[in-house]
């Protein structure tokens, strides 16, 4: 180790040269953040990280991070002390918090009314109902009673949801009848909270990014279709191969959503498109998966339009730069040692734009994403899967 | 300032999460080792800068940064320990150095007899019109009388040039008589090595950059026009508007000097296009300004194309993502306030590209670029240099 080791940041100067320039803080040291610190970077602004753990993906490159626990609120209020606005690489910061946070005079955005929209689908669900926004037929839910008087009337099989922490699949179950229901929710913590849903026909996932500000700028983001396998996005294709009038309208839905939950940054609406249009699935809020492509692919990538929103600096451009691009996830698979696959990934195809997350490989982990982008569709999906696959150890050849 | 700063990183394991990934070393902290950051973070692989201050470019955006001197030896020696490859954001690191660490197990890439060719003009002449490359007619010269004796031949004016040292214009006159030559040659330090040049008629001011791997693997880039003013670079339009067969022998012109110099990474070749062909002026070894477009505009930006090149690992694709790109550089201005104008570029033109280098601004100084895409040349003209003059107070409105 080298005798002239930079001494640690501190907040008066790491990463905010030009003190005019504002420093955006990011909760949460997932690879959203990691991605994020390279439009901080061209944007010239100050960026900082509060991570659990020095290892964290974007704790690795982030030299302004700060370890800590985002269920504590003094860690909180002390990571927000050198930032001119608070913002999230995930939706698990507890509201009331973020509430005392800016009773205290900080810069929460999106504000804790618009996360809880994302953190618990009891109050998703309330809200766009309320408004009138398209979604499944759905019902709060106490017992496995409630769950059988839903489906008398919508039908079995339904989706039983908890109301708050699924991720990737996870809180979410297809459920076929009454002793299913019964055993699901006899797992459960005591206090957890549950909606049962209409299992919805649907002719494609999809998913609509919109950036909002905080003086009610809007732009939306191609509609892209999203491959789900055990509940875990695998890939995207923008744009969604979709007729022009139901695009139009899933990017309808999802500037209507980003309004009524008044969110201030970057939304992810993801809907399942069914013969009646476009109904929302599920929200989050701040970049997503389903917007990884626009790294390579668009003119404004998800991560620098975040950051323009939350600023309430104007909003770029989401145009595409090429007919296709598609995006495949990297899970971890059975060799922890990937560098000599992505060598032979690089050489197999130039134009393959490889993002790797520095996590350390574990089975069905997003350890990284692909992106090829094109005239041909069919071409990009091949490439781009048999990169995945081959990085992951599926591929051989 | 946060209790629980993290602690600084270090070599072993800062940016560097999984081990069999290498840590490629950059000296220099400019805005060149700070755009190749984005890069490094996306393949994977782990990047540390030696910066001679911590607020440089590079290092506010670098954690695992070591502040030092690129012209000392135990500096560049205790830096390239963490590093599987030590590479350069300039060519101003001493060979004699950089031929002992090589001697020592470091791998130096571009190694030193490459560099010198970026280094020293005369090394770089001697070896391009050995090897039959075209060049401006020149000659080496001791003292004015030389100067007369070249003048004589070629005709006044003509170009002298500082062997070594010269930036950004720098180092570089034009001189219409014996007594400005005297002028000139007598301003300089003892033992100053010079040499002079014809003045070249040309048509255009080109550069082409090439990638090159240890292996032999060369990708070339489009051929870009760029547009100098008091000898620094103004503007680059990519693709340059040449005929095609010019635009080739540029591109074979330029494979040809990186396979002469034996370069690995990125050799930026800049000439003029005469009535004879294009013509080497200037070479750079390392990601170049006139390669800036390459971040949106291509593929597979230059940063990242030198990475690859230094690892030996697969080069990717260079082709454009648009018909047209245009990058001006912001320089600095009479206005220290940047954050306002940047607003009002943005709202402005939400197709525009900023990227800032978080560095002070001082009048003329590069602090910045704006590039901007698309299908129509002269709008893009337009907009590119609106957005530059803007930001630095140039135009008002």
């Amino acid at each position: 180790m080298p005798a002239s080791q930079l001494d640690p940041p501190n907040a008066s100067s790491a990463g905010r040269k030009d003190a005019e320039f504002p420093t955006v803080g990011m909760v949460g040291g997932g690879q959203l953040a990691r991605m994020t610190a390279p439009a901080a970077m061209a944007l010239g602004i100050g960026f900082r990280v509060l991570a659990a753990d020095p290892q964290d993906s974007a704790a690795q490159v982030v030299p302004d991070t700060v370890v800590g626990s985002h269920e504590s609120l003094d860690d909180l209020r002390a990571f927000a002390r050198g930032c001119d606005v608070l913002t999230f690489d995930h939706e698990h910061v507890p509201t009331e918090y973020l509430r005392t946070l800016m009773a205290e005079g900080v810069v929460v955005r999106p504000g804790p009314d618009a996360l809880e929209c994302a953190q618990d689908k009891v109050v998703m669900r309330e809200r766009l109902s309320k408004a009138g926004l398209a979604c499944p037929a759905w019902a709060e839910v106490k017992d496995p009673q409630d769950v059988v008087a839903f489906a008398n009337e919508h039908g079995w099989p339904v989706v039983v949801k908890s109301a708050r922490g699924g991720y990737d699949g996870r809180g979410v179950s297809v459920v076929h009848a009454a002793n299913e229901a019964a055993t699901l929710m006899e797992q459960a913590a005591p206090g957890a909270r549950w909606l049962v849903e209409e299992l919805v026909e649907f002719a494609a996932e999809v998913s609509v990014q919109v950036a909002r500000s905080p003086h009610g700028q809007a732009a939306v983001y191609p509609v892209v279709r999203s491959v789900q396998r055990d509940g875990i996005c695998r890939e995207v294709v923008a744009p969604a191969d979709l007729d022009e009038h139901i695009a139009v309208a899933a990017q309808a839905l999802a500037l209507e959503v980003a309004r009524e939950v008044d969110v201030v940054g970057l939304l992810a609406v993801e809907m399942f498109v069914t013969s009646q249009g476009p109904v929302v699935n599920e929200l989050a809020m701040r970049p997503h998966n389903t917007g990884h492509w626009t790294i390579d692919g668009a003119v404004t990538d998800q991560f620098e339009q975040h950051l323009r929103a939350v600023l309430d600096l104007p909003l770029g451009d989401t145009s595409a730069l090429a007919p296709w691009a598609v995006m495949v996830n990297v899970l971890g698979g059975d060799i922890p040692q990937m560098y000599p696959a992505y060598l032979h990934c690089m050489a197999h195809d130039p134009g393959l734009r490889i993002h790797m997350y520095g996590k350390q490989v574990r089975p069905g982990r997003k350890v990284g994403h692909v992106t090829v982008m094109g005239d041909d569709l069919q071409d990009l999906l091949e490439r781009g899967r048999h990169a995945a696959g081959y990085l992951n150890g599926e591929i051989t050849q």
